[in-house]
């Protein structure tokens, strides 16, 4: 079971519950999910109208970067 | 700022903090978000080893449906 999803939040939900606030993440980029990890600070250097996706080691990738334009 | 986020789960997590609860989406199909509102129910139909995404009607496409086989 797996899907892709569209997240277009840079920054985490903030959630009280009872006495206590927790920090939620939104960005998608934790990994201490579901609490924001501070990932969300790699959103920063996106740009308006790019789809970025971030690979195992947190690097950046814009979706036509994963095509080599030319053949070796 | 918008990036695609591969997401496992299939249902919420639950945080309790004292005697409340809060149930936080994980499937990432929420229209609530950060929270469930059951909208995980869908990816009970999700296969193995089959990657998924839901447009803006909640219907559910693997990513090769998106291109035709044939030209009409």
């Amino acid at each position: 079971m797996a899907r892709i999803i569209l997240h277009e939040a840079n920054r985490p939900a903030v959630i009280t519950v009872g006495d206590k606030s927790v920090y939620i993440c939104q960005c998608g980029l934790s990994k201490n999910k579901p609490y924001c990890d501070g990932h969300h600070k790699l959103t920063a250097a996106e740009k308006d109208g790019v789809m970025y996706f971030y690979d195992g080691e947190d690097k950046q990738h814009t979706l036509p970067d994963l095509y080599p334009k030319e053949k070796a």
